[in-house]
């Protein structure tokens, strides 16, 4: 049984109880939204880690995309990225290898990872027809069910499927032609194998084949969508609306089947236009979590699109997303580094915590007010360490005075030394 | 006279023409603007420059702050600092100077600095008294008026006044005390000056002797808030409140003299109160341009409070703000970095171009338009030229993938290319 499942048959699990401890949150209130959907906790049935809950009343997780490509391939490069953004403070990682043996990486870094891990199933069956130098359109349907069954064994907790690519919501489109049409690389796929056997989706037309894998393993779904606009031109068009009404249908079904499921989001969006997207998510999704990436507010901060991300994402969980998708610095110009992976969780962690405080109502975290203490007391050690990267604090301020009370910003003039010194 | 009286008497100047053109608003909108104080040309008489606008319907303008401590002291340094943070977009640059012979830092920047100038004469009082090993308390106020005269005669076009730091405003500190007391430098001065004194703060007590000399050389105000919070815990405050209500009232005298001036503010403000702090400034201050730091949404991001800070300041700006005062990864740890101004100025540009967006209901600037044809045109070099950091983003593609179409990321999964195939 899922999660879901056991919550409406009032079976409390160590699951439940793990989630209410961690979120300071009464176990019947918890399970009470896992019944209506609206939250998940994303662990497959196979695997055994520090699971989290997202969703309403949750505290905002946050996901770090890590993996190869076909031109950077290392296994071990990809576990240090994946450590690295768990010690700064992902909740999640999704692994979006699409070069190399995906088996083997996937295992290796299941093997390692201590938080929910997610993948993008179609990626491993079209690497796999690439590696034979097949096509696109020789892709057959049942190989994509063959692999989600595959990933689901192997213990992969939570899944991007891009179920709500419809031939209809493609001739949406069509019919409002866009800059840069779909930036998706799954959404990309399918509609190439659509367009060139004139078939639907087989993710859509096939939707009960998934519940099916995804209730005998407990996999969350995370409904993709394929038709995320890739610039703010492209935001909140006819065909970004049309795929989330499809994708509200299929958390319908979810719902009826007792599968957990979460709702991707954008992307590229006005700052002015998130709140609205996320508002209207929740209305049509039948208030299922919602996992955005970014959104970026501007199309022109590559090299800093973490920062852009982090601006967005803020203003999106505030506004009720559970879920962020970091972006990285290297967003749209190359692979993450491992550099870029700390950097993007730090920024996304940022927006969380703000967020986590905008959604509760709430003046401070304890750290925050733990650290102005620490300040206020001239403890620079426990100031630094109390940061969201203490090496760097630490570093910075001790390297260029090590000796001081103050900083080398203010030094005597130090506001807070100065007003003490009148009281 | 200055640009607002000149406003009121309906002459039109050179400075309206070109800020109007800049705009890309009518003329005789923005000397309505002007005239009501809503916005202000911060350009001192004495000074030709690449003067801009800042208020009601303007563009959000950035400012980047720099100078020598007494830690550190390079006059080089600091003009690379100025040149650094306005090739990035920084639209005013203050000196905040307290190491070394100031006069002469200012005059150095002053003569290379292409944008509106700012200052907080203060520093200088008081880092001359220092220098001569004299105490705060040995500070004469007919000093503060010759120095800020001084700085109008030498160029400077705006100055910070921590004018409202009434003997009134520090008992409403004393009665609700906070975890960070007072965190502004020039008001901690004053504190200590009043408390040793007995006296009223001598920029409040002769507010009169400052709005003649803003007036002969038409200089900006900009009205400090040395009640700022330092902290979550500590924001949104009586002693924030009750220093601002004082504020309002200085910048009806201001208007009763022609004399431009801008109000500043926090600094440390959960994310959920940034728009209550915007539109109470704007309700208590009689819509003048209102000048915010950061503000920062939450505490321990020392080291990324630049990120932090772009997140409270997108918000802030789409509320209303009207002028960002960035904050560098330094912040809360050291002087600031030639690298660390860049990274600052970066982060504020895209709040800044994220909010005019919001601000004008816009779906993007044409940038960003641009940007996105030449991604969905493989147009590298084009969309990389119009990025933030042109070389950054440059630097990026090209050491990953000089030859190919595609990034690094994605390679052959590119789904801009796998979409297109199916087009």
């Amino acid at each position: 049984m899922t999660q879901w499942l056991k919550a409406k048959n009032k079976l409390t699990t160590e699951h439940m109880i793990h989630v209410a401890n961690f979120e300071k949150i009464e176990i019947n209130i918890l399970m009470d939204r896992l019944e209506k959907g609206e939250i998940v906790i994303p662990a497959n049935v196979n695997r055994k880690f520090d699971f989290k809950a997202i969703g309403k009343e949750m505290s905002v997780k946050i996901n770090a995309n890590i993996g190869t490509s076909e031109h950077c391939i290392s296994i071990d490069k990809e576990i240090l990225k994946m450590k690295t953004a768990i010690k700064f403070g992902a909740d999640a990682i999704m692994d979006l290898s699409t070069g190399g043996d995906l088996n083997s990486i996937r295992k290796a870094l299941l093997k390692e990872c201590s938080v929910s891990f997610g993948t993008v199933p179609i990626y491993s069956v079209i690497s796999d027809l690439f590696s034979k130098n097949k096509d696109i359109s020789e892709m057959l349907p049942q190989q994509l069910f063959d692999e989600i069954e595959n990933q689901a064994i192997q213990g992969v907790d939570f899944m991007t499927l891009h179920c709500g690519l419809t031939e209809k919501n493609v001739d949406t489109l069509k019919n409002n032609p866009r800059v840069l049409g779909i930036v998706s690389r799954g959404g990309s796929i399918l509609k190439n194998w659509m367009a060139y056997h004139k078939k639907e989706n087989p993710l859509y037309d096939r939707f009960d084949d998934i519940l099916k894998i995804a209730k005998k393993y407990d996999i969350t779904l995370s409904l993709g969508d394929a038709l995320r606009p890739g610039c703010l031109a492209d935001a909140s068009d006819p065909a970004q609306f049309a795929e989330l009404q499809t994708l509200g249908e299929l958390v319908k079904k979810c719902k009826q089947e007792g599968v957990q499921v979460m709702v991707e989001g954008p992307g590229h969006v006005p700052y002015h236009e998130i709140e609205m997207n996320i508002k209207l998510q929740k209305a049509l999704c039948l208030n299922a979590p919602f996992y955005v990436l970014g959104p970026i507010p501007i199309d022109n901060a590559a090299g800093y699109d973490h920062i852009a991300g982090a601006i967005g994402a803020t203003l999106a969980a505030s506004a009720g997303a559970d879920f962020l998708c970091y972006v990285t610095p290297a967003e749209h110009l190359c692979l993450p580094t491992i550099e870029d992976v700390k950097q993007g969780v730090i920024a996304f962690k940022i927006a969380a915590r703000a967020a986590d405080l905008a959604r509760n109502n709430k003046k401070y975290h304890c750290e925050d007010l733990e650290i102005s203490k620490a300040r206020a007391a001239f403890d620079w050690k426990k100031a630094c360490n109390l940061c969201l990267d203490p090496e760097n604090a630490l570093k910075r301020k001790y390297e260029t005075s090590p000796d001081l009370d103050e900083c080398t910003m203010c030094g005597k003039l130090c506001a807070i030394k100065v007003a003490k010194d009148s009281q």
